[in-house]
């Protein structure tokens, strides 16, 4: 007779907590869970651990280069943090203490024997959602009955990694499916925000958000296909890249509907800073991945700027503000703070900002989750079945409750492709008209949803659909003074939920994030122009930790 | 009571033919249809026609650009070669007599009274497949049921072409389908070869190919998705490439089974040079079309030098010659001309030869074919029934008799997807470890077949399957001494009907062509190494015209 669903569900639980309690010096059990989450590290974690746990990832790998800190160091200071974050937030699903000691050993000794690093990552920790392949382990991708998958080898991206010297030390959460904007399965219980615990982390690299946002990680790798990048990095106060596609290896991971290309899941970073961000990004495309991935594109990582030089130093940018999807109504934080970085870059020379008017934003969401399961589930249905599980709400309102959701046959499927490319041609041409760089907007309908509530995927998975690349980046914090909406006439259900649902002290302490969103294969720019943007508005205007 | 398709047919021929009946001055009629068709234009035509249209396409811009030709002059001689080709080999759909010439005459004036050209095209008559739409004009794709489709706007290729200043003057002959290597429909009939009319002119761009075999045009497009640019350059002596995929624009363009983007179908120039094929993929890529369609690449088109340069002014450059797929054996014409060329670059600096295995081509086969009709060939069982016409043999032969051919689901599309992709990475391992710039191969396995005996996509269709830019280069005609191989033991049934069928005075007069493949996204680096090679073998070592 097989094990139940729970069963498993407490084995998976009790071996990750065995890994944990791996970790040296040992940590101390957390007696109480406190809504806030974020000011515990430090009343624990040594001065010195918590110097290197909330350093830059530059900073960090420049100073592994030179010696100053070694890996066993850093190291170290990450496992006890992120063991931490296990205990606050429920976001690991494995630690590694053993391989990543023994692998930051290697490299300390490597740059001693050698007198250099051994790449551009030289000894740096870096956290990886669990359904990307690590050769000999588990890779479950939030299924119960495939908890015994393992897989037999590195994910070609953690190849591309270790060989610039990165040290892989934590896997971290995903929920069911992967295909919720939250982090929630009945392997591993829920990922709670760790700026307040009733709000979800976001996901589907929900994992990788608590943990980054408690800083037990500087630099994760998360997937996304419809913002499970970018939930999760706004709802934590970080910076995350969706880059457009084939741009990162993919070989390797571990997913129901593999195989499926009418929109394309990418491999992306989170991080606590953009020079993260870029880091992340550079070492990969610098090595060539297309070599050994044949679907990549063999484009560089441009490093010179993108954007028109002024002559005072300054940038030219043009910039679409969009407030509002005309779909569902962003919540008062959001708004404020879009409306804020506009007041803030105004009379910046060369900044030009107009408003941008979304161009049937909700026949793209029609689009994308009709190619999102055109095999109606099946996968997902078959893969919960197997074990009896049972259905996590929101797997079943991404799938047996979302209407775009049928078995297609393969002229259907033909059909919904070419509905996606003439919406691609529109949206171009209404792109280059405006004359626009990049388009500010929010990454979602409000900040992080409380538990079960992150249903509106619009304001991600629209540059899904259309593969433009997008990033998000901290701005500020939900203030007592975001008071909902007075007199709005809500204009559909779901703006009528999400209307409803808003009170500005339930959403207490949470980051508040935008997206900042380029034309496809204009991540560089892109990038580029949040750098500008960030520092001409004073933002984040708030700090993290 | 709907119109036979007998009588849609005869229709369409008719309307073709007034089409051709405008031309002036007026073309004899051509009472005997001899074997080989290419002497015939040199004993009607005038002697400057015969010069403007034996022209390379980029000497004609120059001349064009200067005003030493007149855009009327030059438009007038290929129209007329054009019409005496559609006597010779039946390749055109509608002649364009009437646009043609008032575009032309408008091209003279611009450049009078500009004083320069409107563009890099100036002038230059472009020859198009008929399935690639212009604005008010027939779509019929080969299907008597679509004889009254007609485009609403032009394909976006054309609306490129012609901002370059391309004179569109003749649409030309497809199959039934598209999808046959030769080029017979029952709304236009055979297209035959202009070297022998027992040949196929092949497909499914044989309208193109034919058409510029006999000179009647310069240069022209076709579109290729297991063959259909290759196999009619090769057969019709010509330059022919299918570039990496998303690169050149699709859009506008009609077909069965569009959306379906598991195996991409490209467009692509034949050409009576190199120079042509250069000139077309620069300028199309130069006027970046990836702004009004967001599915093409921006790359520009390199024009620097992509082989390391030698200190004696030569090129290093590694080939690998594959002499046989290890499924089907090539007919001896096609062994002698590779031979040819390895021996001729024997000894030249710089220049490494070494054999190429093949890595499990007849895999490749069978993941190809069973990608390119996923619905089981509905949309095209559709379309024929639509009308009643009857199936031509090499559409049973593609589709009914195809063992690939079957009614997927959803997942198993996505199975086979993913088996493309571990099978294009397998080839790109061996690819890389091999060191090789460009693999030098067969395009078919013969010359030109005699009709309905295209049968054998393998050397075309591999490099589709794999998005390998794939060049066609013509060096030679059978020989009479291209007896057959005695003693071969045949492997398979395909191979056996091959051997069987080959008789060197069957396929007498016939051009010899070769393949050269280079990377994905390599096409700059292929159309250098094919003009070295080229340079250096003393090839084509016979003359076509």
């Amino acid at each position: 007779m097989s094990a139940s669903w729970e069963s498993i569900a407490q084995k998976a639980q009790d071996f990750r907590d065995a890994t944990i309690a791996l970790v040296s010096p040992a940590l101390p059990a957390i007696t109480e869970l406190p809504l806030d989450s974020t000011p515990v590290p430090k009343t624990i974690l040594t001065a010195e651990e918590i110097t290197i746990t909330q350093s830059d990832p530059t900073d960090l790998v420049a100073q592994l280069a030179s010696g100053a800190l070694s890996s066993i160091q850093v190291t170290t200071a990450f496992l006890r943090r992120a063991s931490l974050a296990q205990k606050l937030v429920n976001c690991i699903t494995e630690l590694l203490p053993s391989t990543a000691l023994s692998r930051a050993a290697f490299l300390d000794d490597y740059l001693k024997t050698n007198g250099k690093p051994i790449g551009p990552l030289h000894g740096l920790p870096i956290s990886v959602k669990e359904h990307i392949g690590m050769k000999g382990l588990t890779l479950n991708a939030g299924f119960i009955a495939w908890h015994d998958r393992v897989a037999d080898a590195n994910a070609h991206i953690l190849d591309v990694l270790l060989a610039a010297g990165a040290v892989l030390y934590v896997r971290t959460t995903q929920p069911q499916t992967l295909m919720h904007l939250e982090t929630d399965s009945n392997l591993y219980g829920v990922t709670v925000n760790p700026f307040n615990r009733n709000l979800s982390a976001g996901g589907s690299s929900g994992g990788e958000g608590a943990l980054i946002g408690l800083r037990g990680s500087c630099l994760g790798i998360g997937t996304d296909i419809g913002g499970s990048i970018r939930s999760p990095a706004a709802n934590n106060g970080l910076y995350g890249l969706r880059p457009t596609s084939y741009r990162l290896p993919m070989d390797g991971l571990s997913a129901t509907m593999l195989g499926q290309e009418q929109i394309v899941a990418v491999i992306g970073p989170l991080s606590t800073s953009l020079s993260g961000v870029k880091l992340f990004m550079k070492t990969l495309i610098d090595a060539q991945p297309w070599i050994r991935e044949p679907s990549l594109l063999p484009f560089p990582w441009k490093t010179e700027p993108q954007l028109p030089a002024l002559p005072n130093g300054g940038k030219k940018l043009k910039i679409g503000v969009l407030y509002d999807d005309g779909v569902v109504r962003p919540h008062p934080p959001i708004l404020r703070a879009l409306r804020t970085v506009v007041e803030r870059l105004k009379g910046v020379e060369g900044v030009e900002i107009v408003e941008w008017k979304p161009y049937k934003h909700d026949l793209a969401w029609t689009i994308i989750s009709s190619l999102y399961f055109c095999d109606g589930g099946a996968e997902q249905s078959a893969a919960l079945a197997q074990s009896g599980e049972p259905w996590r709400a929101l797997s079943t309102f991404i799938i047996k409750e979302n209407p775009g959701v049928k078995t297609l046959s393969i002229g259907e499927v033909w059909g919904w492709t070419k509905k996606r490319d003439e919406y691609r041609a529109q949206y171009a041409r209404v792109w280059a008209e405006s004359g626009v760089d990049v388009v500010l907007c929010p990454v979602g309908p409000g900040v992080a949803p409380a538990h079960e509530e992150g249903r509106y995927w619009g304001y991600t998975a629209q540059w899904n659909l259309l593969d433009y690349p997008g990033l998000v980046v901290p701005v500020g914090k939900v203030e007592s003074g975001d008071g909902k909406e007075k007199g709005y006439e809500v204009r559909n259900e779901r703006d009528a939920w999400n209307y409803e649902i808003y009170d500005a002290d339930k959403y207490k302490n949470a980051p508040i994030s935008l997206q900042l969103v380029a034309n496809r294969y204009q991540d560089e720019m892109l990038v580029e122009a949040a750098e500008y943007i960030l520092e001409k508005a004073g933002a984040p205007w708030v700090e993290y930790v």
